[in-house]
């Protein structure tokens, strides 16, 4: 009999218990899942984890043997140096799924220029065709899972896909750029420019005033990634400014995003509330169970993060 | 020496000159194309036709052995009884790709509630974690090259796909129901309902009282198909009714829609003004060039419409 801690948010107990229970159950593997108060942290086998949970020092889980993350971001538990035990990322099917629903959508959005046939309607019949997927370059900045997910999809619906990654990658159908020498040709393409890199030292305003300036006149930018990706304030001068054409936001450094925020009242910003890539607990829960599995039988596990790079 | 009569609209003579004297050259037939004022009728070889052109009467045009659509929709020239050539319609490859991406991007919209962040925000923070696509239905009323082509990129997207047709049809990954007694089934799966049928007899008002009344509660309607597939009427009545949540609406029976039209100023009517389907120069002129081509080696013409059916 395993002990599993759930150290996620509390409000999404409800929606792991069964979830979990289920998942453990299917993998053959017996164990019972606990709140924090039921269970003592040098019992505990597992923990499941999120930021947002109640544990934060690590230090008298002292059987555990993996943290395991419900995020896919895990910067706010990386640099926790109570954390000596392997800490996995969530790489969750409905997350991906997710994310490039909402990115196709918001591309798709941009590209065909929904926001024209908005409400009020005119009464006015000005039929503009927009191009066709061909003739408009997308960029995807970050080339991970959930990059290239959306990086593929986009590439089947024909649109010309630009991607650029730390290191080199190879995706059917997507120009790959890779490394600093390779950021300037990729924002230069940048019509409609996605944002899905993790937040690293290196990645933080990776969007500032210099690299705005590269990307194409009246870009769109769509961040669905990390509010740390974009420096707020470079962003805005250059929407006012014209060189950015529209944005829409789905992460930001503070969140909720504070009501007095400038980006809730621009006319050229769209803010959704960080729903691009929710985690669903069914499916995360699956992945959880599976590498406690893995890690039962002695194989590697999946997602683990690297702490060195941080992701 | 072959000589072609360009009989689209006059405005489209800029574009479609170079594209089909490239087009033929390409296909390697030797031809001259010219507006009715530069030939005599009775010297015409094939005629390219659009019904906002100058030729309603066929008659003169005894040497005509083809006459070759620019538009994807023939009901307006099918019952020309001046009309004795056959008649072949437009398939670009263009259009398919521009329906393709318009009912795409329009079912991701209604599929992730996207008009939900649309300006003003309201600066609340409000997460509403949209279902996934496995999670949500779509329904295709026709199965043609157009109907079918924006089945399987629905389908790729991972969205619960069913497709309706006349005659029984296979495409994979959609669930493919036909016929009177199929139409039931198809309309009670539509929470976003796409109508993309030729006008015919059959289908005028195929969506009416008692068809929008088999839909779940709230569904959406999009409709880059032809105005005459629904009865206005009955969909304004049962958008105020909440039975329909939503119509996107790219065709009409009058067009320009008139200023004054309920449509137009309906708060859950979006208006787009006959995009969805535009036939491009280049690739239309490719598939007019290869026509000619086909008739002058003696093989099938490609789309040919069956006058009887009326597509």
């Amino acid at each position: 009999m395993l002990n599993v801690l759930f150290a996620g948010s509390m409000k999404d107990w409800p929606d792991y218990e069964p979830a979990l229970t289920r998942a453990l159950s299917e993998a053959g593997i017996t164990a019972q899942i606990a709140l924090p108060d039921a269970i003592a942290p040098e019992a505990v086998d597992y923990i499941v984890y999120a930021p947002s949970g109640p544990v934060s020092d690590f230090t008298p889980f002292t059987r555990a043997r993996a943290v395991l993350s419900l995020w896919a971001g895990v910067e706010r538990v990386v640099g926790n140096p109570t954390l000596t035990q392997p800490l996995c990322r969530m790489v969750d099917e409905g997350l991906e799924r997710g994310m490039v629903e909402w990115v196709t959508g918001q591309v798709l959005r941009a590209h065909l220029g929904l926001d024209r046939y908005g409400e009020p309607q005119d009464g006015r019949w000005d039929p503009v065709v927009p191009p066709l997927a061909p003739e408009r370059s997308v960029v995807l900045l970050g080339l991970g899972v959930l990059g290239a997910a959306c990086a593929g999809m986009l590439a089947t619906l024909g649109f010309r896909v630009t991607g650029w990654s730390r290191t080199p990658k190879t995706i059917p159908g997507v120009d790959c750029l890779s490394g600093p020498e390779g950021l300037h040709a990729a924002l230069s393409r940048g019509e409609i420019l996605v944002t899905i890199l993790p937040n690293t030292p290196e990645t933080e305003n990776l969007l500032n005033a210099e690299t705005l300036a590269m990307l194409p006149r009246g870009a769109v930018i769509l961040n669905p990634g990390r509010g740390t990706l974009i420096d707020d304030a470079a962003l805005l001068a250059a929407l006012d400014a014209g060189q950015v054409g529209q944005a829409t936001l789905d992460v930001f450094r503070t969140e909720p995003l504070p009501s007095g925020h400038p980006y809730w009242i621009h006319p050229r910003v769209t803010v959704t509330p960080h729903i691009a890539a929710a985690t669903r607990p069914l499916s995360a829960a699956r992945v959880v169970a599976e590498n406690i599995r893995r890690a039962e039988a002695g194989a590697p596990l999946l997602h683990l993060v690297d702490r060195a790079r941080g992701y």
